[in-house]
């Protein structure tokens, strides 16, 4: 059975395009066309860079062409301030290689996806909370304040079900009344594997298009959307409880399969039975059952802080130290 | 001195209709032209209405032309249910007496004004949270499940401090796309002396004028800014302390007016006298000082499900019973 | 491979004495000696009730001699006030026919256990926030208002990575010091299947004992640790990452199993290899990882309020309805 | 008027020891017997030593004989980190001066008093969330790990009216049971004065004594409740209403008195008169109104991780580094 056609049939989209370039890549047995993978090591990460150079690439992968950047570390999951900041200035150099700022004049909005209610959604509006707006001194506080400043406005529109209201809506609305030269938007991942929880940051320039996201939000956010360019940072925080089933089953029948002849088993794991299998099992939470460690809380704060503290430093083009240092 | 003058000198401006309209009348000696008053007894609360009816009027009390109604109870002090929902009925009777609709698919947008981090600020946030947001059903569900529910979207902005945009930028935003019928906004409010904490909501169908509310709101939401009615719902969880000085000082001065020849004391009092004693008094704090009782928390918490099912059953035409007990 | 065998290698207890029931009379085929079962209906209830009379059931079971009442509904799953306040009366008869009070002077301490921080832990100190305390009354204010209360304390200790301290002593200090005549502890358990979690209360009258709940919170809490009776009230918020895995499996293979000679996997399967899947599918989390539905918040938020409400009609010989009506 | 009269008059503990002996050494005009005044400067802060001698100087300032170390700095009220680092030297520095320890085997008990959801009273709770407890880990994790640790245990008992339980109960259970060399507890003060919100940290060798602190904690904390010696930290985060009233009255006879024969105010300013004043325009809060500033959530947050900071670094003999980063 194919990964793609399991997680077609059970409308799980790969957030991450590693993720999409490793399955689709293994499924093909080769490389992928129209896609480039790049690789850099950094003292505390690990980073491989997804290029989606064309369309017939996009199609593949099912991602618009764009740069996808996915930092890898496993410093999150420890409380460890001096590491964290070193994840941070990674993160922080990676970013400004997507930043298309033309001037100190261009400004950021800056956009927490995600439920503040539900822990594993909730980084979003952390990093929001964490952030240090800086478009209302513009015009009240004396010029020197802000010399160095870019102008940053951040928004937590929340989700749905509580607004009522797309988010992508609300955004369209914020972005023509407030004129942003990008947003930047925060959101929560599925991942197709545990290992990627707390270990991941993905920098996508191509925004957040439809059906990716924890909460699976409809509408996407790019610059065919909000007429302005959009950078995605978005982190793994749970996985599917349908991906844990149908890893289960094939790591299950791997072990099997040197006992002939069973090795036929393989091919009767079809995406419809799993449905059937996941049906049974997780019912009556099928659609909704996400996989998620213990030390979720711990994993959204140190990388709400990190994602902060990489959003300040890249963002303000000489931001004074005395500034550096009022950051929440 | 006359009260006027001094909220001037403090920059302080009354929330409350009814305040502003018995400090003037008391201050006139006499009716206000243009200004009318009505009142009305429940059986937990009683309403005075401030009608302003014209331009004359409203230069003179300082609120534009509309209705100001007042509804006075002290059962938000207790926690008790039944009187609770008492309340909540007499909110729900008065708020449709001001609604504009005028069919059943006429939307709302209901907007929590003030900061989820402060708790005397936190009641718009806390009311959006309560409310149930049906927009997004239609077109999701099935037609029977929304019958008699009206379209409600819900959202809180947050404040300037943290958004870096003007709370009304955001909202014009989300009325262009969302092209409600009605805004309903909800707004924590300063008042004129303590004991109007926790006891009264203000329904005002002019909507939130300039420099009004806890976190002094710098833009108004009204039809002239965003171009629908907007009826703002307040309710009084603070009292600037230099107000506080002020009343302290007037009670000491009457206290000693019987003794010759301290009455000309009263004539010594003056707003910039009173600003002295103030920064004096109040430093390093003078201008962000607020008086709140101890049990901000637990008002704030009975208001804001007092407010959202009064909300709920002024809103939706015929709610069916099961649907009213879904409520959050 | 049988259930039990597969939680002893996981490490998993079965906290619901029910499932250890039925999972235990299922691999036996037959009824356990000395172990009953009841059941009763209710409107929006079922509630079975497994009795350990003996020493011999407790040791088949793994559960102490005494009563353990499973409360079964579907009704917290949804956000409805009527068919709460029902199941909480349900909940409320079950409660008293469990409380070994001798007279209205007896008192009781309520444990909120878990951790505030984690949501599927968070039940007890959500039960505790909204539980009425009384005992601090008693000499404070006239003696009218406490006829008919009885004395309530209610504590939620913390977690052991918090406190550095083990649960058991905090409480056990405590009902030393206030000595209460039962103790009745509220915590979030860990289930053996996905559909356990928000249909199920249990009352246990023989308390916490080792290795039990969300947490696994190492001492128990009992008579015999505490000197007074311990009810425990549990609601199973999770299942096992483990757990599923082996149900995902097992369902795999029945599906497989009218291809012969495939019925030979059944065999193959056994508690290492099922270790060794798991640590391969869900490392590095593999001892940590839960799974929880997305729609845990208000779960929890429903659960707590159903259990405070029983609480308070169960423990109040004869409350007056006005002070019913004052709960939070 | 004697403001020491006033205190007694509204029922008023000056929490600070140094206000204590302001105000009373104003009204002698001259040294208390019995009591030594030390002062100190640093970098980020003033440092002054009230020490109680004897039992003398004990009556005449209410305070038992002891060290009453003030830190007096104003970078609590700014968001800035460095500075906060400075601060928490100086804290971490003079802590332990006072710190009875004799070997390294010595334990602590943290006890963070005060009320979770009111913010003003949450400074206790928020710093044992933010302190590592290591107590548990003796035994569990290898040696190494513990090698420079001092065993510390935290735990924020809740406040009486959600409890039911006097504070100092439950830390007495819990001290019994844990035995701990020392019991440091944090707890919010009501200060005599504005300026001394998010300015001030006061550390008492004397430990907690009744009726001071913000919520009014009734039983004391101390050696002699106790058992072990209890070194208290408390931070000053609201003014009782009715200092506030005093002092905005005497700044205004101060204004008047060079107008004879005004001058007799000042004898009619009394207790009971004041009483009545700030009954009258207090009511019906009279005895609950606290006035804080609005930025007192910020103060609060800034002030418990300066004192997070400095008992991490204080208590352990010999944190390595690595640990030292591992902190919330």
């Amino acid at each position: 059975m194919k990964k793609t056609e399991l997680y077609r049939e059970l409308g799980i989209n790969l957030d991450l395009a590693l993720e999409a370039h490793e399955t689709i890549r293994g499924e093909r047995g080769g490389e992928i066309p129209g896609v480039s993978l790049e690789e850099e090591s950094f003292d505390t990460a690990h980073v491989r860079t997804v290029t989606v150079l064309d369309q017939r690439g996009a199609s593949i992968i099912g991602k618009p062409p764009g740069k996808y950047i996915t930092i890898e570390s496993d410093v999150l999951r420890i409380n460890n301030k001096a590491l964290h900041e070193q994840l941070s200035k990674t993160l922080s150099e990676k970013l400004k290689e997507t930043l298309p700022f033309k001037s100190e004049e261009d400004s950021v909005l800056i956009v927490g996806l995600g439920n503040w209610n539900a822990t594993p959604d909730a980084l979003g509006p952390k990093v929001v909370e964490k952030t240090m707006a800086t478009r209302h001194l513009y015009g009240r506080v004396p010029q020197e304040l802000t010399n160095g400043l870019r102008s940053v406005s951040a928004i937590a529109p929340g989700v749905l079900g509580i607004t009522g209201i797309e988010t992508a809506e609300i955004i369209k609305g914020v972005v023509e009344k407030t004129q942003p030269s990008l947003v930047i938007a925060i959101d929560a991942l599925a991942a197709g594997s545990v290992e990627r929880i707390g270990s991941t940051i993905q920098i996508a320039d191509t925004g957040i298009n439809p059906g990716s996201g924890v909460g699976n939000k409809r509408a996407g956010l790019n610059v065919e959307t909000l007429g302005v360019p959009v950078i995605a940072i978005g982190v793994p925080t749970v996985v599917h409880a349908g991906i844990i089933a149908h890893d289960i089953i094939e790591s299950f029948v791997e072990k099997m399969k040197n006992k002939p002849p069973l090795t036929q088993l393989t091919k009767e794991m079809s995406p419809p039975l799993l449905r059937i299998i996941i049906d049974e099992v997780l019912q009556p939470y099928s659609n909704s059952l996400m996989v998620t460690p213990k030390e979720i809380d711990d994993l959204i704060e140190n990388t709400s802080k990190v994602i902060a503290m990489a959003l300040t430093e890249s963002l303000h083009p000489a931001m004074p130290e005395e500034v550096a240092n009022y950051l929440h």
